[in-house]
């Protein structure tokens, strides 16, 4: 497999490494991930996370395996393991459903699995990066100079092969408008108080932190004027799934009167899920709401006997949004009524499904690729 | 000064010391206060902490100080200071206020000044438990079996003399009806995760630990029947400022249509305060924001060189409420667009002083104490 380098995983001389995000920001540190277990409790324990970087590094993850073995039932077992590693993020089922199609794929022979699954995993490895390109195309002109922007968990370069969705919008409208990000911290895993603030101030944009219950507060004083987030799953009818929290910032958001957008690619709709409540619900260990985990490793501060409730993700309903930025456009809630999400997944899977194809089968189709390119 | 005990303060044989909050619920911490300065440091850095304790503490802080000390400017300077100890909760300034006046009394002798603030400050403090009967006595019959409280921050036993205020209705509850209570965790200093949870796994009853931005999903799916607060202030019209993110859950309420209830004594009214905007809101350090301390010290999580908003308060607006329970009667919209907030602070002040000016002048006045004694 060729080498990659992403902002939180690269492939370099045979060798798959993720960054460490649980450790972020006060230690960088890369760490090797040799088998597919190695991958899926890196999943798990959220050092690799981000629903475009977990489809991601289990492509990779699966394609480094690939490399040595070409046992169609050990490649099965292993693309169905990275599927289940984590429920609510649709990219990563995507993925390992592609993945499993050539596996299942009694046509190909051992050394074709082989080649199609490293080829297929770098290539959404790059399209992740043109997925970005395109949502940032249509979300930064969104945003105005001037603009207090609220987002929520951490959607940016760490989450992916390229510059990330929401966060990825807010770092390219930044370099010229004159904007500032208002970061929820984003409990109980502060990705937002840990990965969003450090990756704004690596990119010199102004923000202010704050605790995810002073949103309502900043708003009801006209502090913000916009809120973007990203999203593990979107239904054809617009609701969608993101980090614990966002439906929490969507109502408060409709009730000031502030527009909120949700942004993601293509890959993130699930053609197959009509609504939210169709959207299966991670829920995580209580001990993650018990107290909180670093660099500095573990405090809790709940009483010994104490009981919680930790769901990972919570589902916004689509009359709440006032946008959906998606790689190839951006549409209103009449587009969304109007089946464009559904839609725009179908042409989307049609085209790359013609481009793998010929790209697995040594074709030079130069429209299609340069459509990929462009977008 | 006779000796008095609370959950969390007690003077016993000249000697007044507080339970440290910063280090519940896994150190149980006395620590002496010997001067004025001890209480104001243990005041601003919340080991002394909610709204009625900080009025009752300052109040025997200041009588524990008279005891040995009756210069009047030295008395003025201390009941000033402690004033100042922290802004936006008006009981510290209700009863600082009122031993200003005895202070400033001109006919009153160095002697009189001492036996009357010790006189005020006890009975401040047994007022304190009596208004926590009165609240539970109006709150208690809006609970039924079978509800599903949202709380947020900390009400209970530790934050006064008495029971509490919300969080005292819920114990007084749970006597005789089966209840089930969701507790937000409250960052950033986490009353609820630390204290809240404690005091409800001390009583027996039922209790899940949430973030604070899990509140909206539970609400979505029909878990929360009923929300219940505190309050620091209450201005005239109903509006008032509790605990940062108390306005967030109010919002979520609202859309959810949940009834939203805060609970607090008359002396949390402040009758000068027209509206919620007037109501002066502290902001604290943001290393507060930038991670979490308890007994374990402090950790932190943010970037080196982060920036945070912090505001230890929020104002929920009287259009957001479904009814203000007071130790003198539950009040509904209607009756607060009457003008009963100010009325029973008028009442009840009134009430007082005429009691008081009979206990410190020796007078015996059975009807005055009966009535007291039934609030």
């Amino acid at each position: 497999m060729k080498n990659l380098r992403g902002a939180s995983i690269q492939y370099e001389n045979n060798q798959l490494s993720i960054l460490d995000q649980t450790l972020l920001p006060q230690h960088e540190q890369w760490v090797l991930c040799h088998t597919i277990d190695d991958m899926i409790h890196s999943i798990q324990r959220l050092a690799v996370r981000g629903a475009s970087l977990i489809g991601v590094a289990a492509s990779l993850s699966l394609a480094h395996f690939a490399e040595k073995n070409t046992d169609r039932d050990a490649l099965r077992r292993a693309a169905t393991a990275l599927h289940r590693a984590r429920p609510t993020a649709v990219k990563l089922q995507y993925c390992m459903n592609l993945m499993l199609a050539i596996i299942d794929d009694m046509t190909n022979s051992a050394a074709q699995i082989q080649s199609k699954i490293i080829t297929l995993a770098t290539n959404l490895f790059d399209e992740d990066v043109a997925l970005d390109a395109g949502i940032a195309q249509y979300g930064v002109p969104l945003i105005v100079d001037g603009d207090n922007i609220l987002t929520h968990c951490h959607t940016g370069a760490l989450t992916g092969a390229g510059p990330g969705s929401a966060l990825g919008i807010i770092c390219a409208a930044h370099a010229n408008k004159k904007i500032h990000v208002y970061v929820d911290e984003t409990r109980p895993l502060l990705q937002g108080g840990r990965l969003t603030a450090w990756e704004l101030g690596q990119n010199n944009i102004p923000y202010t932190l704050i605790c995810d219950n002073m949103a309502a507060s900043l708003m009801a004083q006209g502090k913000i004027s916009k809120v973007l987030v990203g999203a593990d799953r979107i239904a054809v009818n617009g609701d969608f799934a993101n980090k614990i929290g966002t439906y929490n910032v969507a109502v408060i958001a409709k009730y000031h009167q502030i527009p909120f957008y949700v942004a993601a690619g293509w890959t993130s709709i699930d053609p197959e899920c009509a609504s939210g409540k169709h959207i299966p619900i991670e829920e995580r260990n209580h001990a993650e709401v018990f107290g909180a985990s670093g660099y500095f490793g573990q405090v809790r501060w709940a009483p010994d006997d104490a009981v919680a409730y930790n769901p990972a993700f919570d589902v916004t309903p689509a009359d709440l949004i006032t946008g959906w930025i998606l790689d190839t456009g951006l549409f209103n809630q009449q587009d969304v009524l109007q089946g464009a999400l559904r839609n725009a997944w179908l042409t989307q899977n049609e085209q790359r499904r013609v481009i793998r194809h010929s790209e697995v089968n040594g074709e030079k189709l130069c429209k299609h690729t340069q459509t990929l390119s462009k977008i």
